[in-house]
């Protein structure tokens, strides 16, 4: 039997992983085609990479191609899959360097081509300097252009969310000028606009010039390469250009071999990640990563979001499926964290305008407290929010801003989403509590009280 | 109508704040008597307060007597209640300064008088130096005895659990050589041995002299102070020594009253923190915080768990009830943390030996792994084991060591023990992932891997 992989990453290999963790080479022959030169590394890392806080890129690389040979899995970079056809059961692969073509047979196929960045018209062909930053090739090509002599000095990065605040920190510690472009009244817009505006000011206080509600229209290029961005209000001066504007799935080769794709553009699977087609599941046709559309499981729509944990939960899954095991991927509840400085931003569930797109009723409660015990040293402010169902009082969404050991109390809540808690069964949680760790009221139950009270006084 | 409250601490307090936020001075007159001179202070931080971590001890009080006097509660601190009367529905306080007695009658009555350092025969009246570490008034005690003049060079600590460690690390702070003297083959054995080993480690590196399996016999004296403590090998000098042997519930007075007590020796209550007697609960009569027991959900058993955190939220629930509200305290599920130097230890739910006690057949797993991503700055070493029922998978139990940014996981896994997760449910759970927080697949996640093959194995 034969398994084929489309694309080489965190999804891909894991489900190679898993499949050859239950079959030998004798039962199950896996090749894994990756268009890169690298494996299962961390995308997520490539920011900090590029602003040096990592100093190895090879430091990113979790597995390389040679280590999954050695566990059998035939690994070929630099290939692309052009072609799947479902009928024969077969790809088609092209060398990018030797340029010739080979076809695969399979049984089995994953489909984990990951994601490409949203690059919009005035982005395409337009000089040098303009950089997504989705694939450890993106990173070298960043740090190629800022190693240039003469040196880059003014960054500009256009789209506030996660990459692109974390860019825009990085290029800052790369000591550049950072400007950055956000088309919404904040940055950081995955989380409400009271808690936006906290990580607005903290990276206003890196020195980053913030320009929000602004609409890039285009690009100026001198010599061949960028020299400023054009937006409606102004010409902002740029040698290098960073592109955070999110991503789609990739899923135009599987599109051409006749797989519909789902209302997101990622394609649909099962519980057990096997590819949905138009009349139920495709037999061995497998997806996972950021590819694939998943539900929501608070609003039941789904989503794409392209995240590293859920392609490795994903391909895990698969791969154990394809193995002959038992294992399903239920949904995602929308957990984000990320790290301006030292401000800590996290966010689980639905945001109020998530919760009310989705059709809830809800109220809120913020409360500020502290990490630890306030007369502990080092105890710092956090701010915490809280989003429950009207009537109910079922969470449905949290939000945290906080400096250090803030964020990770976002699993708690993600836990007590996940379960469907209602903020008054919250209040009685039994959460850990010493001085250097929490208030004797953890901010997590205090915030608890703040929304049962919400609850009540809504009625 | 009129409220009285024994004990003026965090349950105690706690009360008296809800029922007075409900109810106005012209509804509900309240009174509380305090033995000692402070309110609701933070008793676990006394510790961090002898080792000077931190510096003020009013640091430690959450609210003065004059703050709540404010609020219209009045507080009478210096004021033992020496005898309850259930049929008058009255009490008789002692002033300790002035020495009268008053009579006070009430409607409703809350007992919070907290719990007693365990004081076994060989520590009472044998010279001075030995202190019980459970009130202010014991910290300010033990910080007297340590600047007096000539200095204490040499502690001897009895007891290896919270308290001890802390106390111990405290003494190392304040410059003493220490000794830790545990009955048990480790110290902190609130966690599993192969978890408390490496507590034992982490104790030693600090300098400590650990004896374990030791049992003390005896002090000896000079001069009126303790000179030395004798166990069954040996003769331990010590200038001072800390009792860390736990505590019992302070219910002599409840149980002189006529109130019976529970199997653990604290008062039993129902779920709205009302004392229940011989049938069923007694009108009026409230009890909170160190003195009572409670069920522990996962074995059903009645367990006394002196903590602040249980204090305040029952506390609170009786002050709600009191004021014409309704709010519930459903019980524990055994979650503690603490830190020796910087080394965190966490545990929640059962431990292998309790879990074993109450009748469970479990399995275990334990991942070693990394509070960042392996190659971000500062990622640092943790070790979570789990423990989960065979054939149903529910996590009973976790335990956490580990350094920065490890302890507080343990919120995670007590909500996900709270909501009784099959660990194989808890694989796919949405918990957030960025390098700076942990690596792609959360040692949380690890964790419930592995315990879930643990499971499977196991059959």
């Amino acid at each position: 039997m034969r398994l084929v992989v489309v694309g080489g990453d965190a999804a891909g290999m894991s489900a190679a992983s898993q499949a050859r963790k239950r079959m030998g080479p004798g039962e199950l022959e896996i090749v894994a085609f990756e268009r890169g030169h690298f494996t299962s590394y961390s995308a997520c890392g490539i920011p900090y990479w590029i602003g040096g806080v990592v100093r190895d890129r090879d430091a990113l690389i979790v597995r390389g191609p040679q280590e999954f040979r050695e566990s059998g899995i035939d690994v070929r970079t630099r290939h692309e899959v052009v072609a799947i056809d479902l009928g024969r059961r077969e790809v088609t692969a092209r060398d990018l360097d030797g340029g010739g073509e080979i076809r695969e047979g399979f049984d089995h196929l994953v489909y984990a081509a990951g994601a490409v960045p949203m690059t919009p018209d005035w982005a395409r062909g337009n000089g040098e300097g303009v950089f997504g930053v989705q694939t450890l090739g993106d990173g070298a090509a960043v740090q190629a252009w800022l190693d240039r002599d003469p040196r880059p000095r003014r960054a500009v990065v256009v789209g506030g969310g996660y990459i692109g605040v974390e860019m825009a920190e990085a290029m800052v510690r790369r000591g550049l000028e950072v400007t950055l472009l956000e088309r919404a009244p904040q940055p950081m817009s995955t989380v409400d606009p009271d808690m936006g505006e906290r990580v607005g000011a903290a990276i206003r206080g890196l020195g980053i010039d913030v320009r929000v509600k602004t609409q890039v229209q285009g690009l100026e290029t001198a010599n061949g390469r960028v020299s400023a961005v054009v937006t409606q209000d102004d010409t902002v001066p740029a040698d290098i250009v960073v592109l955070g504007l999110g991503v789609r799935p990739n899923t135009a080769l599987a599109a051409e071999s006749g797989i519909p794709l789902g209302v997101t553009g990622g394609l649909r699977t099962d519980l057990r990640m096997r590819v949905v087609g138009p009349r139920g599941h495709i037999e061995g046709i497998w997806a996972a990563g950021d590819c694939v559309q998943t539900v929501h499981l608070l609003s039941g729509r789904p989503v794409h979001i392209a995240l590293g944990t859920h392609a490795n939960k994903q391909g895990r899954v698969a791969g154990i499926n394809i193995g002959g095991g038992y294992a399903t991927f239920p949904g995602v509840i929308g957990t984000a964290v990320t790290k301006v400085c030292d401000l800590e931003v996290a966010r689980t569930g639905l945001t109020e305008s998530e919760a009310a797109e989705a059709g809830f009723e809800y109220v809120t409660a913020s409360v500020e407290s502290t990490s630890r015990a306030g007369y502990y040293p080092g105890a710092s402010p956090m701010v915490i929010k809280l989003i429950a169902e009207r009537r109910t009082g079922v969470l449905l969404g949290a939000q945290i801003v906080g400096r250090e050991e803030a964020a990770k109390r976002i699993d708690a809540l993600a836990i007590a989403i996940w379960n469907r808690m209602p903020v008054e069964e919250m209040t009685a949680l039994d959460l850990s509590y010493a001085p250097p760790f929490s208030p004797v009221w953890d901010p997590v139950l205090i915030a608890a009280r703040r929304a049962t009270d919400a609850v009540h006084a809504a009625g």
